[in-house]
């Protein structure tokens, strides 16, 4: 178990020693460790490693110039130079909510990124702000169009955060599909089946074999198959993709590179590395905000009060696991799993950093 | 079979009997014969019948006085008077790709609705001016949250409209729901079973039985169950809801009323009738328009060349069957099912509306 200051210092210098600026691995150590204490550990610690791999491998800029590219008062789209996801995606998320101060709304598309984290992050950036915050990105492809079996789209994340009053704020964030990843690789390892509805064969049949995606497999959009409202989930991924992807001029749908070091760069690219979309809403553009947060108060107690399920204890609310995850977590602290602290020390290692 | 030109004079001169204006009848004819024509015939002529029960109960206002309540140059609020949901969803559209001309982007929320038809309708309407459109809009609840037994959303429908240039413009519209409701009710009448994921009995248990709907049962959000998803498609339903409900100063979640004659008013309100929520954005707010369709034109190639599964021909881009609908329905003529064509037989006659 570790204190979150103690791994701040550890992950900032980390990324220091690769050649981020103290304010970008601060950044970037910031949003994976937000991952950690939000329970979604598949999108912290874990992914220095990968991190690192690329890094060495020349994939990932570290002195970045993040710059506007194009604009008008509401709109944005911005090159984030092929610097670690987080920080050209905090910077574009910012951008988003200054325009949103003076316009009432900011949109901005970002081109020449990489993977971010946790979109939820983003769209929580805005709640301090009497704002709504929305947040997408697409990435590198695993999952089959509804009657394909051709890996075209990533788990393509969406998140949205809306202030309330006294009660805590609602944050949605959920990937398009069924299942995460990262829990497929977990099946995988234990040598579990999947239930349908997860993974197809690589000539499109329903799959219960999470090893199925070493061989030619996919995972399906959210809905499983076409019975059951894939093609919902198909149209889910692809907005997003288009909001991401197309209108940023960054790479779209397979061509959108990968986010681990063993995969190579893509053979054809449309547009610059990963795509992202930030939105920043003000609440006084609709209603008083007082007004608003008593209205989203009364709408989370309407539902949190909602009848349960016979075998099930209450309604949750988005945002309520995370937020409880991370009082808890940061009380008790941050625990690896061995696989990823080892992973955490051979790197720290390597950079000469002191880890233990 | 009837030709579109007919069927138009007649749905909009029952309108007009009713009490519309012919600007107003028209909007609202244009509408629902929109659905027919895109073979979303749930959405259609069938939907006069409980219009014309409401209208009859004074539960809907034929002479609405469409307002701007609330205003900032990229965002509004409209209260939509009570009218036919069409007359204020499409004067709505109209504000935000107004604001959307000048700003860069134009969002409006719209309380005080009513049933508005195909969510496509409005989205496609920011097609012609270079723009995305984006349409949502709550309902009358059917939809059990997970992990619950009470009916607390709508099926609410989310329509994305994107601009191409070769190719034919992509347009998603779907609701958040495995199914439509109106599928259920067809098996229902049919006799048959549902599959699992689409319905729940009222403890929460998965059910196959359409009749379940008459006993305490509720729709599934998209996902089906907890374990593929349902939870993701909670969140997006709930997106919907604090989108048009909460923000416009609408109903929201289970206060949001009936859009049939034969469910009475709510106890309770929280606000004003329904609520949708309509956004415009400009694509030269992020790229050169030409540039954008040239990247959306290869975007469809992409995915409409996409390896096929075994069993089945292709992937279908978003907007393609309810297009090829559209152009054969035109050219073929308009089919009401006896049922449909003996209601608005009913309701042309009761109105002193010739019609056979």
């Amino acid at each position: 178990m570790y204190t979150h200051s103690y791994l701040s210092s550890i992950v900032i210098s980390i990324f220091e020693k690769m050649g981020c600026s103290r304010k970008d691995a601060s950044t970037i150590t910031e949003i994976l460790l937000k991952a950690e204490l939000r329970n979604i550990a598949s999108h912290g610690i874990l992914r220095i490693k990968d991190y690192h791999l690329l890094w060495k491998e020349g994939r990932i800029n570290t002195s970045p110039d993040i710059k506007i590219i194009y604009e008008t008062p509401t709109t944005a789209v911005v090159d984030a130079d092929n610097s670690f996801g987080m920080v050209g995606a905090r910077r574009s998320m910012e951008i988003a909510i200054e325009k949103a101060s003076v316009a009432g709304s900011g949109w901005v598309s970002t081109r020449n990124s990489n993977h971010f984290g946790i979109a939820g992050y983003y769209a929580m950036m805005a709640l301090e702000h009497d704002m709504m915050g929305l947040c997408l990105t697409n990435a590198n492809p695993s999952v089959a169009p509804t009657f394909s079996v051709e890996r075209m789209l990533g788990t393509n994340p969406i998140s949205l955060a809306v202030p309330a009053g006294k009660e805590p704020d609602y944050v949605a964030d959920f990937s398009t599909t069924p299942i995460a990843r990262g829990k497929i690789a977990i099946a995988e390892k234990k040598g579990e089946m999947l239930p349908d509805g997860f993974v197809q064969d690589d000539k499109g049949y329903s799959s219960q074999d999470p090893s199925i995606l070493r061989r030619g497999g996919a995972i399906l959009p959210l809905g499983g198959d076409r019975v059951h409202g894939s093609h919902k989930g198909f149209c889910l991924s692809s907005m997003v993709d288009i909001m991401t992807g197309v209108i940023s001029g960054a790479n779209f749908g397979p061509f959108v590179p990968p986010a681990v070091a063993y995969l190579p760069r893509k053979d054809k690219e449309v547009g610059k590395g990963t795509g992202h979309f930030f939105g920043a809403i003000r609440i006084d553009g609709f209603m008083k905000p007082d007004e608003f947060r008593e209205r989203m108060d009364e709408w989370i107690r309407t539902f949190r009060n909602g009848k349960a399920a016979e075998d099930q204890e209450k309604i949750i609310i988005p945002g309520d696991p995370e937020r409880e995850a991370e009082n808890r977590i940061m009380k008790e602290g941050i625990n690896l799993v061995p696989a990823v602290r080892d992973d955490l020390k051979a790197v720290a290692d390597e950079l000469g950093v002191k880890f233990n």
